[in-house]
């Protein structure tokens, strides 16, 4: 079995890497070096910087404890390696925490795509009662009371009078999102050219991934994050990875057609994203191959295939740049007071 | 009553500016701007950059979601701006964290002093079932499932055959530690010389600081956290700032004396670390220099000599130099997983 795997190898004679390059070059596209062109919100150094200051600022949660960064962790892949987040009150949250990397290029945000952009999901948490569960009055009046936050919004938004809003804190939290990029993956340097990039078990990887139909969904920039499909196209998975009582995509469109539909998972860093799917019940990154492959292709993958597709899969772990820790303006007397009390909704 | 504390001002004439500061040299140094030496831990390089990782690690608490940044933010002055710390499963510490910064300078660690260095007060809240309620065992069980700390540990014990142990974690951690010195506060390059680092408010603090007994107990290069005092030497404050059942440095001595005895709390950048004393149950500098006036000193400050001690107290804030946010490595199969659960104890 892993003679017929290894016969995939011979896609990297030059003639038939090209082969592998092109066909992957009609599906895939390197990750950009430079900031990509963000919707109504021009990322300016000031906004990026106020919003790497939002990001780590644990004082906009009404406990005090959680910022942006718990959940979305920059050590740790943008995500927290949790099953699903832990936020107010110790509540556990409903779905695992996607990865705030290379998000802004998704086509929406969250695994039901109920958020058009960054800057529209960035007013979710928040205000989520088992997240940061905190107010937009609460957050405002936050910001309003360390005049360092009132210098850097003027500058992060020079054209208005009154720049202390909901909408630019979640505009300056976006801007700074669009930079946690993180190109030259080795797949990357492989599409780009460099034929040492990736591992003959990798283009092998790469070469079953297009093959079995994986890319059918997981495709484009972030391979994944771009369109939304039943979990369980084939073969639904048990309840243990597929909880019944969360139904995705429905609970936006209240089409019974999108009952239990979810955003494909944008696959870049997945190396570094475990636990998987949105129950984040899989631990293991060969584990979650084979369970796609059962459920959406309906194909049981070997372990051999297995192994090649998830060793390609890590492949598309890319570089984040260093991000400097922030140093956070100290509250004042008219700083809203952290509270640990979990308000029944 | 203004006027009155107007005239100390007067001392900011050149021969009793001077006075001043001869003064304030026989009670206070700067802070170094040089690492400190160690006891029995050489600070290098791969040390410190181990020590970082450690430091902003959740995964090195039962349920992945504390580090010890989340208690001694980097962000918001070393501490975590809460009365005391929220842990594992919600629960509240018992008193407030202290600031990380500067902390290697302090004679010994915690409110009571029970910890003689930073290594030995690492190893505390690892294992504390309120704080990150993880075990040595499993701790070093995570630290060993990956293989980039491995890596890191021998560069940074390169002599150690087999450097993944709790002691040499705990030193790296305090070789991190040792370089959040806050050098070139106002005070400091007042003292150096600068005669216009402070304003005039601030030296009739400062003055005031000295000559009411403040710096009986706040003095050294940290201004405190060398020696230890009862919490009411002349009147003991209510149980709402000092509750009954925290007896202070009692649980370390076993002796009478040593009943509601605390650290004297370090004041290096003490305008970022509100709340205030072990309970944290102080919001304001002023409210607190006030207290401190009527239990330790039995004197009833005027509000112009606390505005003016509080002024002070802000000449204390120094400056951080960047840290960069690390990039940790992911978990592995062998990696224990976070659990949520509290386990009674």
């Amino acid at each position: 079995m892993l003679a017929a795997v290894m016969t995939s190898a011979a896609l990297t004679l030059p003639a038939q890497a090209d082969a592998l390059r092109d066909q992957a070059a009609e599906q895939f596209q390197v990750i950009p070096s430079m900031l990509p062109a963000v919707n109504n919100n021009p990322i300016t150094k000031a906004k990026i910087d106020l919003g790497r200051a939002l990001f780590f600022d644990p004082r906009l949660s009404a406990s005090g404890v959680f910022s942006c960064n718990s959940c979305h962790n920059l050590a740790t892949g943008g995500d927290d390696n949790l099953e699903t987040s832990i936020g107010h009150g110790w509540q556990k949250g409903p779905r695992n925490s996607p990865t705030v990397l290379n998000s802004v290029l998704n086509q929406a945000q969250f695994w039901d795509g109920r958020a058009e952009d960054l800057k529209a999901q960035a007013k979710g948490p928040i205000q989520g009662s088992v997240e940061m569960a905190n107010t937009p009055e609460k957050l405002l009046a936050t910001l309003q009371s360390m005049p360092a936050y009132d210098d850097w919004f003027k500058l992060a938004f020079p054209g208005d009078a009154a720049p202390v809003t909901f909408d630019n804190f979640a505009k300056a939290i976006e801007a700074f999102e669009a930079t946690l990029l993180t190109p030259a993956a080795p797949f990357d340097r492989w599409l780009e050219g460099d034929d040492n990039a990736m591992t003959e078990v990798q283009k092998t990887g790469l070469s079953l991934f297009m093959e079995k139909g994986c890319s059918s969904c997981h495709s484009g920039v972030n391979f994944g994050g771009h369109d939304y499909y039943p979990f369980g196209v084939v073969e639904r998975p048990g309840s243990d990875i597929l909880p019944e009582n969360d139904k995705g995509r429905f609970a936006v469109t209240k089409t019974a057609d999108d009952e239990y539909v979810f955003r494909a998972a944008p696959l870049r860093n997945v190396a570094l994203t475990a636990p998987y799917f949105h129950s984040g019940k899989v631990w293991d990154l060969k584990q979650a191959v084979a369970v796609m492959g059962s459920a959406q292709l309906g194909d049981e993958l070997t372990d051999d295939e297995t192994t090649a597709i998830a060793s390609f899969l890590t492949a598309l772990t890319g570089e984040l740049r260093p991000v400097e820790y922030p140093l956070l303006p100290a509250e004042t007397a008219t700083t809203p007071r952290p509270t640990a009390e979990v308000i029944a909704q």
